[in-house]
């Protein structure tokens, strides 16, 4: 079997580049210190630090101190969340839509026991946000409003959101704006102050730098409480010591991220999506608001699991639903809220795309596909497949 | 000016080996799954994240499932408190030492806001928690109590607490026993189960591991809520990508840290503070319970900041308080809570050593010290020391 590893699963988590790595190690062997501490060592790794808040917060357009590190997009977004919620204790309605990463949604579950109300604003089929529904939700209940938390890209099926629109309407009602940019930071153009976004999640391992690492805008103005209490670390809204070298490597990979063909990447994931459909997959969410390296395709009929695994084996991988969580059925929602049939969901698999493929790799992930059994066959043959990474022929 | 380079502030971080480096280095550019994903390479960072939590629990008496991995040990002792605090509602006392680190402190003060009572168990001159008065307050107050929460080294003096003793307490009166172990995992002997721990905050960058990583223990049966909400990793207890790298990392250090000489540190340690005795400085906290790395010391008269500079720009790294916080009266609660006067609090220093270390470097420290100038000097003098990093000779 050809074991050629094609790595398709970008929007899971990506390759940390040896450059970022080298630039990550001299933080660990050698310029080690806590940025704390008064001493050169800690003086340095102080300096680092804000150098690389510096990197970041150019690329949405912020100021340095407006960027608060954290470990990860994850965290950014319950800060961001449950750091309102403490700070803002009268406002007790939260807006997202109902396509967020599980990271607002579950954060905004655990919010309903203290007696919060979520309002959910669906998305069309396409999976953009109805934004006359959003329209009217703030009309009745502004005043209200914690937070309109709407993510830029889903995780799930790569839809783009009109953020600027979005931001705007917010603004127009005095609510705050934050945005789970988590898979579009470095990839598309941020401008917060353009996009009117108050709070924006951003995270390293989307973007070929090191996982443990993210951040959180907060605009000057907006009062935030912390989750994670301690020595008055990054202004006291994130306390712990700062993880400088993945600081240094989140810093890094956004720089290299520039360099990337993105119109490269978005013609060969035009080329998969064309032949994806000519071998009868069914392309889930909008085909023009979508991040330029997302495929979500469904084959009716199949179990995705099994393909996933029969991909594995020949060096494709690619995913079944979102990866932060194996148990898939968790973030079906997203391809519910944009009404796709259950047999559809069941048989669905994201293909996230980067800079290193060629249009030969595409070739052969179709080829593979194809190889994959027909639906036609016993449903337990299929559900073979689902072994883990079964040894031999299948 | 002599520039040999010596680190004296391990207990506000370490140097990263090379070798866990190069340990590391394999999951950041080829095993650089996703352990969520279903995929052969998400299957093997899983795979390599549960060999991981082996061996962290193994060095704790603990089972691998008990371990949730974490941020860091701020991160760990947030979600010991808070995530305890959502678990059991009714339980409204929470009972510390007065002399805990900021991360315990930061999230009581928290929680007094949400009408929880902090009960602070004084300590001895030495440090060392008062035991009688722990069990009057448990016998007056244990159906109330969430958690005793007690350091177990204290970061700043290094006095070792008598854990087996206080857990026991603990288990009698059928009260959770929480402690911060930043400064003795990895160090000192530590059984979950002898000594009666429910849950136990560990970092890795304390450790020779790297930042960004630490752990939670908690035992079998404890209830506890996440802090931070999303995807469902960590057994849905920290949810977020697990970062797979420095938790290889954090697994690696603790092995290596296996074979370090703590006799020989020690004995370099007593020979430093004999030495330190000799030139007036008097040793803050208990010479018996002290972790075998700690030095603490007062030169009355003198403003530690100064010194710290001072010795940086001769290469000699040492801690002016503690590291968390570099406004450090906040961390003056330990040495005040042990009766150091107020001229010894601002004229202490920190000197906490590792492994790497001679007699000859114990030596050259001393000479140094020796040549700050004397507190007979004016004030106005001493004060420009505090200037960061002024080139030339002082």
């Amino acid at each position: 079997m050809r074991r050629i590893k094609l790595y398709l699963d970008n929007a899971a988590t990506t390759k940390v580049s040896k450059e970022v790595v080298k630039e990550m190690e001299k933080y660990f062997t050698e310029e080690y210190g806590n940025p704390s501490s008064l001493h050169e060592l800690g003086e340095n790794a102080n300096k680092v630090l804000n150098k690389a808040r510096e990197v970041i917060a150019k690329e949405i357009g912020a100021k340095a101190w407006e960027i608060i590190f954290t470990s990860g997009g994850t965290e950014s977004d319950n800060l961001a969340i449950q750091g309102l919620a403490r700070a803002y204790l009268k406002k007790k309605k939260i807006v997202v839509s109902s396509i967020e990463h599980s990271a607002v949604l579950e954060t905004c579950e655990f919010l309903k026991t203290s007696g919060y109300e979520i309002i959910k604003i669906p998305v069309d089929c396409g999976g953009c946000v109805k934004i006359d529904v959003l329209h009217d939700v703030l009309n009745k209940h502004a005043k209200d409003v914690l937070v309109v938390s709407i993510i830029h890209v889903n995780n799930i099926i790569g839809t783009i959101q009109n953020i600027e629109e979005i931001g705007k309407i917010c603004r127009k009602k005095e609510v705050l704006f934050h945005t789970d940019a988590v898979q579009s930071f470095g990839k598309l153009n941020i401008d917060v102050g353009k996009m009117n976004i108050d709070l924006l999640s951003a995270s390293g391992h989307k973007i070929g730098g090191p996982k443990g690492v993210g951040c959180l805008y907060v605009r000057e103005g907006v009062k935030i409480s912390p989750v994670i209490f301690g020595g008055g670390q990054e202004r006291g809204i994130r306390n712990g010591t700062e993880n400088v070298p993945a600081i240094i490597g989140f810093a890094k990979a956004l720089s290299l991220s520039k360099k990337i063909n993105k119109e490269n990447i978005r013609k060969l994931r035009d080329k998969l999506i064309a032949n994806l459909e000519k071998i009868g997959g069914k392309i889930n969410g909008s085909k023009k608001n979508r991040i330029y390296n997302n495929v979500h395709v469904s084959f009716s009929g199949i179990e995705s699991d099994s393909l996933v695994v029969f991909l594995s084996q020949r060096g494709i991988y690619v995913s079944a639903g979102s990866a932060c969580d194996s148990k898939k059925e968790k973030e079906d929602h997203v391809l519910r809220a944009i009404g796709v049939k259950d047999k559809d969901v069941l048989g669905s698999i994201r293909i996230t795309l980067n800079e290193n493929l060629s249009e030969r790799d595409i070739e052969f992930v179709i080829k593979e596909i194809k190889r994959f059994p027909k639906p036609s066959l016993s449903h337990s043959k299929l559900m073979g497949y689902s072994a883990r990474f079964q040894d031999g022929n299948l």
